[in-house]
């Protein structure tokens, strides 16, 4: 490391790029950026990420971030409590959540089946699922595990363990894998290829 | 924005974003990392950023970063105090010293004369330097401010003005332009290329 800078822009620096995505170029950029302003900016970023922690827990309800006991999607009366999307990651909201594309609630597993990582049912948010889909009486549950291999085995363990909860009525989706829209088909991987072709549907 | 993050959230996405070469995305992925990581990770990035304006100040001498009244540099009594690097910005002494290509002290004038800017000799650290100047017996100076019309016009300057200062054996030089190593020439503009070839030297 360079030690021409004072230890306070070096501890900077040195926290910065423990952060994904930054270099040592790109911290130090931030830091001169931080010292040309008015210290206030500097204290307000340190302030809210000093607050980060102490501020946001997981959603009782579905894992998502929350900074109340429920998450602002749990709370919003506007949205379908009968119909729930099952997610790795409280990022994969995030995902969903940049335009107006579902209406439903979520559920948050935290993480996917795996026997390599020694993940097993246990460790993932399925009991607190089943109680919310028998008493929130839920129509439809919508797997959007990633489409890994691990990913569609969770899809399939939850298919095969919650078809029954309930009225016995509940429907399981997947979301459909295929080729994305503004993708070109010469990039497309083959597995892609694969689920686009087995997912064809009809031209009305 | 997105209203399904709670307010800690986006506060600091808020804040992020503001800085340079972070958008919404790269904000996101900060804070979901620091979310992941450990609390204290979050505390130990926010003390740094907070303390930064608290801890640093200019050195008194050369105008570069300093916690102290002199930096680093200044109180290392291993480099040459009878040669002075002319610079715009303390960022500029992070270029020099990213490698070890210079021995002598530096000197920030903060900017450069600038007619359109309204920037004038006397918004520049030029009586400081004059003072170094006498005071270290300084034997010489390279400016280097930027190969820009502001910076080549301010290396003008300095050199009418200060080629009396002192013993009047100040050797004054001004870095070298052209073709950057690394670089190709049909990429390089006419005025890289008109310089580089004006400062054309023998191959020995």
């Amino acid at each position: 490391m360079a030690s021409h800078l004072p230890p306070a822009i070096e501890k900077i620096i040195h926290e910065l790029t423990r952060l994904p995505g930054i270099g040592r170029k790109g911290a130090e950029r931030l830091v001169l950026h931080l010292l040309r302003e008015r210290p206030e900016n500097a204290q307000s970023l340190a302030g809210a990420i000093a607050d980060l922690h102490n501020k946001v827990r997981h959603c009782q309800c579905c894992g998502n971030w929350a900074e109340r006991d429920r998450c602002v999607i749990c709370e919003n009366e506007q949205r379908n409590p009968r119909r729930i999307c099952v997610i790795e990651q409280p990022s994969d909201i995030w995902a969903f959540e940049q335009e107006e594309i579902y209406d439903g609630l979520y559920h948050v597993l935290g993480g996917v089946l795996s026997p390599m990582a020694g993940v097993t049912a246990d460790d993932l948010a399925i009991d607190a699922l089943e109680d919310r889909i028998e008493a929130d009486d839920v129509e439809e549950l919508i797997i959007a595990t990633n489409p890994s291999v691990d990913g569609d085995a969770t899809a399939h363990y939850l298919w095969q363990r919650l078809g029954a909860v309930g009225s016995g009525e509940l429907k399981i989706t997947r979301i459909a894998t295929g080729v994305p829209i503004g993708g070109h088909l010469d990039y497309a991987d083959p597995g892609t290829l694969r689920h686009a072709l087995e997912g064809r549907r009809p031209l009305n």
